[in-house]
């Protein structure tokens, strides 16, 4: 039985969204066992008290980080759910005490490898620039090999996975105009995460929607970073968010101008050969267009492609759940290459819909 | 290899809620194949162009029930998640064509054991009368055994289910009064269907509250006959249902007053021995009430209870999701139980929050 | 013209939900003047800047309360909707050195006439016991009279004042059993304030209902006072707040019992005689029962009375606008009576549906 | 006294939302009385039957089209607001019996000036050619001379007013690209309307987003009209809808690029003196994006401004409510200037946030 002994995960910042994401996949998870969940500000408490969703579940108690000895760590690999910026000084102690742990970081801090650029949009230094090189981006579709030899995993952005899933695959073959894309994104409140701000109470976002971080969103760093890498030259898009009154989901609707003999058609054709044998990335029937709905609490990105109306444009939508394919999900699909575990393992739960 | 043949199951009435959360359950069910799904005005269609989650998944094509020639149907068991009314002429045929099919129905049509009571509140005789005896009722945590052995189970009402679970173990043990029972039940929207109605549009139920039926909803007749079993006595309840602007989730709020020695403490105390042991029914600490949200997309019930101000008088609270505890999911454990597969088979998904 | 000069009018707290809906009411009011607006944490911004929906009005700049020197103040009457707790230390000032000037209070500080309940359900003295004892209680269809003379109104809590209106006059004629009333209340989400707190976050509170305060709630001590006032004896009856996923809006599901010959039908009739002069209480024909969405933005209270299928027994439904005849619009219907303007001056606008 | 004798108002079809949204307005306007309501399906009901949030208003009998006599009619103006494709034929009939009466039409019957373009999109005739000559297309900030004399005036569709109002001024002075137009619009669920279908139901609309009509919405074709009108050559824009869990707004965002000397902050210049005396359209400052929650219930469009990253483009936002100044309080703008009313009157409604 290969499961006699399960590979023990531990989970840095139980207490956010991110975080309880984690916890729902693992525990379903047949080849992990949950061995430690830390919460600064709830250590000593268990995780019902912060997400009552547990009730049910026997489960480690919640620990500050500072408590644990990593030198005497067990763990085979710890998911890091915790803010940006204190993420560097966390990882980078685990890493000293702890060499041979393996690490799946769902920040921003080590995503972009141009320690300039993070610098740039960060506003300070990178703590950890030795780590930073040897991090390896966790978008699997892209970085599948790589990730499977890797220690330190940077996951993903949502708004940038859905974005580089839909687009990448035209960007490496040249399809498509890199100077006029326009990538209008639109999340659920989730996305946003559980601190307590006056502009995320219901009564702030329900019955309405609206655009922010218009022009300067951090996201940008990353989606220049792999969107310049997969074309091959630099490539600089449009870039929009907005929040939508729903808890989860990321729909972006990018406008792209085909180049050379590409017809809206032929960049489905393209999308749809690319993903015919990825198991999270479906590509849906030309002229469909996706709903967030429809891929919510799975890790699945439905993508879609559309003609407009002007010649030689299109317009392709792609859906995925920002605590999922986001996130969380992601995560454990990087985990599953670099333990050794089948890819989809614990990650085939069919969307919750309606 | 026990699954090497898996149990061939279909569905009746797949284009609907109901149908849908069977099959989003049955298709990660390791002990069954999805061989049949109906829907007569989708018939020809393909699954994906009901319901779109559906997308990356080979199901069979959706067909009408008069095509089906049941004499010679190879499956195992059948779920019915056809209207009222229509349901008992169905499987009264089928039956009689194919008669070691097992049936698990999810609409009211078997649900009461007494015609008169059936023909009262439903204004016609029934239809099956000698398959409404045969039929069982299928609410697990009650008729467990019973339903192990059944050919035709009438799956529980969505605000029954909730309301019994709270309520059976103490009529049981006489510990509240009988006449003093207020039972004030919030649904999500998913409870009303998915027939196109002007009083389901978003626009008509978003951002508000009311209450509907009040005075004489059908689910009355059915808390009626399983309260007044348990008690041994008639049981009349107050009863008001309400529409909540979410999709899934039932709440009950349950008021009553304790006899005889019965603090709200002791209330406590009695619900959760009596389910010390029940995969499904977690109850809450004394004094913590539950949410719908901390259940969504599990089979799990969470029962609270807490003490009122006035003295004798406790607050239950009992929350399920309606379309799986409260439909689906009980069809699914009442399917385990029938095929002998372990009763949480495919049951075991954690909760969606947030 | 009688508007030649306006009345001056303060908000205190103009950064709150109830402070932003005073600012609504009052703009479009014929015979006011916004004169001063404070908010401390907001001090020296624009209103424009806290509530983006008044960005094309000219209002005062907001300054803090203690940079007023209120021995000089104009103003003719200021709200008061500040939290509750600070509130009475504030009044008790302004009043001490503006006597002239009238006040209408939004918080709970000055509902309660007995010091000794005050302190218990408060768990501290009462700062201003003077005063407590010269506030007029501000629900106008029952003081209106005495409120026309008054100096300091104490504005009637969203959840009581729902309640009230719908009971206040069966106590009065002693037509309902006061051992046997269930008051089971479900709130829109601005009933909770905008103070930044990790449960009033859209992701917590959307796609889910739940109890709080059960056993507990501060509005109890409000219900007790005047309901025992109006039944001439003392009056506890079963109180259940929830919180729903709507911004605004209370619905109050009442189950009472007749006595004496009082069927349901009589119920509704002494209602319907009772309020039929009433500008902002209407009551529906009996058996229809009012929805929050059908009163949202107006000063409405909609009232409607149902037969249960227990003898005897009625349900009894009501529904108003948490943040204007709950909040807003009853302090400006009491600041139109104190001030000698008709009733329902400026708060005749239409219910917002959908 | 002028409003002594106040003028007869009709509206065709106030069973639908933009109907109720007519009636909301009218019965606070001081000039106006509602003197007809017609209702096809719900002819001999009364409104409040309809939408029960006029229950304590007195308002006309809903009655039939066909029970009509028009020749007799004492109305001076009706409002008309029935579907696409009827509403020809019945108000060729109106207009020819009586020939004083003045018509806003609120469905796109009227809008398109080319009678080619019309048959194209619309796929048949017009049934009134004639009619489509004479009609005034009543944006007020464009057409606002052509309308005060106008008899048939046809009301702007929802997306079209948003998008019209953020860029003709641009397009007036050829300060954008015409060629690199993208408009990403997010629409409340009321512009749907009120007809009962499955895909508008809550439990299909709630918790997600989609896009819809993506490359052939027949909106675009009134934006080829007047943008080119506006610019005074051909331009194709790319536009493409999308529905958002909100009752209420529409947002447009919108990607441009900036010709000639015209950087962002010059674009934001243009709109802002364009508007700067306009009571319906507000600039906010530059860098500021607007929020559909901001105008809800108000007759007001917000706009901004904000600077891309890229040099020389440009993001706008534009705002506002689709049932108020995308459709019902437009046709009440109208026909202020129609009947020689104050334009803004009957429509200065604050904004209903939370």
């Amino acid at each position: 039985m290969p499961q006699t002994v399960k590979a023990k995960i531990g989970v840095l910042g139980a207490s956010g969204y991110t975080g309880a994401e984690l916890v729902r996949l693992l525990l379903r998870h047949p080849g992990v066992e949950i061995a430690l969940l830390t919460a600064d500000r709830r250590a000593g408490q268990e995780m019902r008290d912060v997400f009552p969703q547990f009730s049910p579940f026997v489960l480690p108690k919640l620990v500050s980080i500072e408590s644990l000895d990593w030198s005497a760590s067990t763990l085979d690999l710890i998911f890091c759910a915790l803010p940006h910026g204190t993420t560097q000084k966390v990882i980078k102690d685990v890493l000293a005490k702890a060499r041979s742990i393996k690490v799946v970081d769902l920040s921003a801090d080590f995503r972009l490898a141009d320690l300039d650029a993070y610098a740039r949009w960060y506003g300070h230094a990178h703590q950890a620039p030795e780590l930073q090189q040897e991090a390896v981006y966790g978008l699997v579709e892209v970085y599948r090999d790589r990730i499977k030899g890797a220690r330190l995993v940077a996951n993903p952005g949502c708004y940038t996975s859905c974005a580089q899933l839909a687009l990448i695959p035209l960007f490496k073959v040249e399809a498509i105009d890199v100077g006029e894309v326009v990538i209008d994104a639109k999340s659920g409140m989730t996305g946003a995460g559980r601190a307590a701000k006056e502009e995320m109470l219901f009564s702030e976002v329900s019955e309405g929607i609206h655009a922010y971080g218009v022009g300067h969103h951090r996201h940008m760093a990353e989606l220049d970073q792999e969107f310049s890498l997969a074309a091959g030259r630099d490539v600089v898009v449009s870039f929009t968010p907005h929040l939508v009154p729903m808890n989860r989901g990321i729909l972006s609707t990018i406008y792209v101008r085909g180049v050379g003999e590409n017809r809206p058609e032929d960049l489905h054709a393209i999308l749809l050969k690319h993903y015919a044998n990825e198991p999270f990335v479906h590509v849906l029937p030309f002229g469909t267009m996706p709903q967030t709905r429809h891929v919510r609490g799975s890790n699945l990105t439905f993508i879609g492609v559309t003609r407009d109306r002007i010649a030689g444009r299109a317009i392709i939508g792609a859906a995925l759940d920002n605590l999922v394919k986001g996130a969380s999900g992601q995560a454990v699909q990087n985990m599953n290459l670099m333990l050794g575990f089948p890819e989809a393992m614990g990650l085939e739960q069919v969307a919750l819909f309606p």
